[in-house]
């Protein structure tokens, strides 16, 4: 009964929609859009990316133009605003592709200015974007529960109305051009970067000041001292756990882009600063592709702290 | 049935327990003391607070000293170190007056070694030390549902467990001896003080931006840049209301024992030192007094932004 009712909802043939990059994020979306009945076709550079979007049931190209000839909606999740651009308008590119009035669903985290120039471009070639980038990290994107931030005419998310349901649990209706999604995007990014390097500063000193770890991270947990990023990589540091759910590298470019950003509107940012100095002084250290939380290695490398050790 | 039930499990005489400072947190411990069946006895400076706790039912005094000759149990919730030591051993001070074996609940921020110092100073007097701060402001306080970071000898804990009970939600046993209470509410500052900053530093720039201000705290709140200053001091500015719930000196102080104490482990905290001087500038503005959120007229003296307006 359950299922025939499913099947009845169902369009007779399946919506086609495009993914290009299959990483962390883009992969996680693109299996939740497979698993809602969606058509999906996907790219990536990594030949075993593709052998897995395959093998759960999509379809895999080996250029973003493959991929966007069959679909009039587009999610973009790659790296940042180069590969964005080399996606779209490179060589074997997605826009030429793409039939007029299609949508692009710009998701990676690019600065606000690059969104609006984005959009300007796609519009001179009779297409659409939204400006919309995501947060919740790998694991809301394999459960189809991201918040997305976006902005974008109301037509565009019209369009897409769909899509957006099927990958996010939140989507924030920011305005209509693209620049201020990216906007929100980069403010989120701020905070969640100052805090992870935060946490790191507050355990390294707890530890040297002699405060049994597990002990403070519970502690703060409770109190006025907690964030959500606190409470999500603290129990990476205590687990001695840094395989990169999200890399230090990741912050030096995400906080690189709000500094560049602020610098052009005269805007100073002590915190922000000091924070992307930690995550660059890490990366100095040679840990740019661990997680995050291995900023508190900075401290160890100056301080000689003992860090918990990973279970055998 | 339920009232006369209540009566039988009360002693017959209640129990006496002093209360030093009554300013936002000590008054509403005094008051939720008094609440709930304990003889309270407390001091401060200013007769207006006298007179508020003495109309609360509770008795009220000149002097430390003639509150400690009363009790057995006595918190002290004054502003900083200077004050607590002026307070039990200045002049009418309260450790000369208490009864050999009375517990001091030593509840206000102080460095680490000031407190380890003040354990040792009381036990030569033949008194017992809870190194006990708290968290959790002003309305907690009021509540009787503070989180205390404790630590202390188990005897002293079992002296006070029946105060500690009624004034806290939570009451972490972080030790036997007094320091490690203090050195985990300094970890606790640290964070909230940066978070503090780095809300103001963020909804500058989202200003600054072009960003809706509500929308922005609506999305961010739900994102992974949330924290729970964010949440709790966002809506301060909203309002356009920096009437001090915290003022911004309490945290040049609480940032400056935070770096003083991690000088002394030859330790760097390029975030603290960088929020220091966020709180310090604000200071500087002639804002020291105002709520902490203040920090973000700072940002609008250099950079002219337009802040959300008190409501008519």
């Amino acid at each position: 009964m359950q299922e025939s009712s499913d099947r009845a909802t169902r369009p007779a043939s399946p919506r086609p929609v495009g993914v290009i990059g299959l990483g962390a994020m883009g992969m996680g979306v693109a299996r939740t859009l497979v698993r809602k009945g969606f058509e999906v076709h996907a790219c990536d550079l990594r030949e075993h990316a593709r052998a897995e979007i395959r093998a759960a049931g999509g379809h895999a190209h080996e250029t973003p133009a493959a991929v966007a000839e069959r679909v009039s909606a587009l999610i973009v999740l790659v790296v940042n605003a180069q590969q964005t651009e080399a996606v779209l308008f490179g060589p074997q590119g997605a826009a030429e592709a793409l039939a007029a009035g299609s949508v692009v669903i710009a998701s990676s985290t690019v600065a606000p200015d690059v969104a609006e120039r984005l959009g300007e471009r796609l519009a001179a070639m009779g297409l659409r974007l939204l400006d919309a980038p995501v947060s919740g990290g790998a694991a809301r994107a394999a459960s189809g529960e991201m918040t997305v931030m976006a902005s974008g005419a109301p037509d565009t998310f019209a369009a897409v109305e769909d899509v957006l349901g099927a990958i996010a649990a939140r989507v924030y209706r920011l305005g209509d051009a693209p620049g201020m999604g990216s906007k929100v995007k980069m403010i989120n990014q701020l905070l969640a970067g100052v805090h992870i390097a935060a946490a790191t500063e507050a355990m390294a000193l707890g530890i040297r000041a002699g405060i049994d770890a597990g002990q403070l991270y519970e502690v703060i947990s409770n109190s006025a001292g907690a964030s959500w990023m606190f409470q999500n990589r603290v129990p990476h540091i205590l687990a001695g756990d840094y395989t990169p759910l999200s890399a230090v590298n990741i912050f030096v470019k995400d906080l690189g882009i709000v500094l560049d950003s602020a610098r052009q509107l005269t805007f100073p940012l002590p915190l922000t600063s000091a924070a992307h100095q930690m995550y660059l002084a890490t990366s100095a250290c040679g840990l740019g592709g661990e997680d995050d939380s291995a900023v508190i290695k900075m401290f160890q490398r100056l301080t000689d702290i003992a860090l918990p050790e990973p279970k055998a």
